[in-house]
């Protein structure tokens, strides 16, 4: 059997550690900085000679610098013959670049996906794709964590009363039927629309929302423009709280501004993403994903199926 | 034919724009800007099908920026039909991690060579690579051009006399020649060494520099400290003035305090890495290599050698 190893980089150092420690392993030894021209380097302190390899990098921002973090750091491995390495990618980056939506547009989730294999990549192990379609542009194994479970829990442990689940968009409607029913809850769905174009968008929603506790959830909350637009409408149509969640919480730009000065009470997110200090907010509940991770390198490393972590 | 176009991307504009002009095309329509999160978004906005493309890129600083969006550009361009990609890297970033020096280091320079092979490129066209073999992790057609005799027609034209032309190291002696055979000159060689451990390096001179002009030459000047030190050992051993060159002025850190703190009269280097403000000094002599890169450009669209611009 080969030894397992867990190795971080620079985006989420912390959820390195505990999911190192609930697998029970130290984490690598590694350095990863910079020279004085910016260029990355890195320095590996053990041997991974026959080792499985678990490397946990999200291609968060920035985003350009993760991502050759991580390509190097496989390189790295690779030359020092690690068995197998396995690219755990909390959050995909690029993801939202996924298809030709124009004339002469990158596809660069397709893109990041080829230069990790040809860098060395065996397996990906990453959570809620923005597309599921992004585990088609790789030929490695690809398993694919979903949130939904442990945003559920929370919100079953919170014990909210009256709850309809909200979809900010029509591309989150299954998303939102999937929290729903861990809920045993309605869902509505917020149905933008242009009637004319140069004329306002209208927010009209699609179900009942008058006299509930609204949920909303999307996958990645990037400006939070579309969440708190949805929010407010939300408050509008009668809903008597906002809450939201998300897996990915990206939070750019105006993002947090936006949601301190919206009718979210209070906005939950997962670890994916490590949060600034900026980004960090009395609104803001930060759920881990360490023991699904764990859990799932467990279960590739004895050669289990991953899928029992979400059925 | 296949049509000619040059495209820039965001480390080279004015090198680029030169280029363009010289050539006698306009600079390709695109805009390479990025979104909230940092993603990088590229948007070509004329066709490129069926058209022989060339993307100026360098990979200098912010180095992994820069060798994201080229990769972004030359995913669009394929998947936009272009004819061939050809990507005019006048400074390939990451050359010094050329071999494993030590255990478990990475190859960054092969691994940025297949990168740029899977994303679509088909010609490299570059400028002085570190090490020449970096060629050779290429599986594509590489050109590479020399900067010596745009150093030296320079040091010509100002008409030095008595000068010595000095490597600051071994690694580059045989630089030190070639511009020292077209300036008809003898060279000098720094060579450091370290007694015991733990001692301080020994700069001893290999040649006679005794009332001399030196010209130091060297590939690559990123910190400064080699050559900042080798000029004032050169004068230590009676040499009248030191002036310095280099392809690639990397100046990062501390170069431009000990540059101007040295005994360094005047520092030329070229545009292959464009210099920001604060490292434009009445020290630095800029010259272009446009008129190299585009001669070979329109050489290699007419299929023709290359090799004849250095020889
Ligand atoms: N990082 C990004 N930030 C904002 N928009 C993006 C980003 N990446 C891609 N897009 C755009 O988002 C759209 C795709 O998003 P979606 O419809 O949610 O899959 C496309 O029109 C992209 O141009
Ligand atoms: N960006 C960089 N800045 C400073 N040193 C580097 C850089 N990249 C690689 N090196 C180191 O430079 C050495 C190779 O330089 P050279 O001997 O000139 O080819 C190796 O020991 C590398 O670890």
């Amino acid at each position: 059997d080969a030894f397992l190893k867990v190795f971080t980089l620079n985006s989420n150092p912390d959820l390195a550690k505990e999911i190192a420690d609930q697998i029970g392993v130290p984490l690598g030894e590694c350095s990863v900085t910079s020279f004085s021209d910016g260029e990355i380097q890195i320095n590996i302190e053990e041997s991974v000679r026959g080792c499985d390899v678990y490397v946990v990098q999200s291609t968060s921002g920035p985003v350009n610098q993760h991502i050759m973090e991580l390509l190097i750091m496989v390189d790295a491995l690779k030359r020092a013959s690690a068995k197998t390495i396995n690219v755990v990618i909390p959050y995909y980056g690029y993801a939202r670049q996924d298809r030709k939506a124009r004339a002469r547009e990158p596809i660069t989730a397709k893109l990041v996906a080829d230069i990790l294999q040809v860098a060395g990549a065996s397996r990906v192990i990453t959570l809620d794709l923005h597309a599921p379609q992004i585990q088609g542009f790789f030929n490695i194994p690809v398993d694919q964590l979903v949130g939904v479970p442990i945003l559920s829990d929370y919100w079953i442990e919170k014990g909210l009363e009256d709850v309809v689940v909200v979809s900010p968009d029509h591309g989150g409607v299954s998303r939102a039927r999937q929290l729903a029913d861990r809920l045993k809850a309605p869902i509505a769905i917020i149905d933008k629309r242009r009637p004319r174009p140069n004329v306002a968008e209208v927010m009209n929603i699609v179900g009942n929302v008058q006299g509930k506790t609204a949920i909303l959830i999307d996958d990645i909350i990037d400006t939070a423009g579309t969440i708190t637009l949805a929010a407010d409408s939300l408050i509008e149509n009668g809903a008597t709280e906002v809450y939201a969640c998300c897996t990915h919480p990206v939070l750019s730009g105006p993002a947090m501004d936006r949601i301190g000065n919206s009718a979210i009470k209070e906005l939950v997110v997962t670890n994916s993403i490590s949060l600034s200090k900026e980004k960090q907010s009395e609104k803001v509940v930060t759920l881990s994903v360490a023991p699904l991770i764990s859990e799932a390198i467990i279960r590739v490393h004895e050669q289990l199926s991953v899928s029992v972590l979400f059925d």
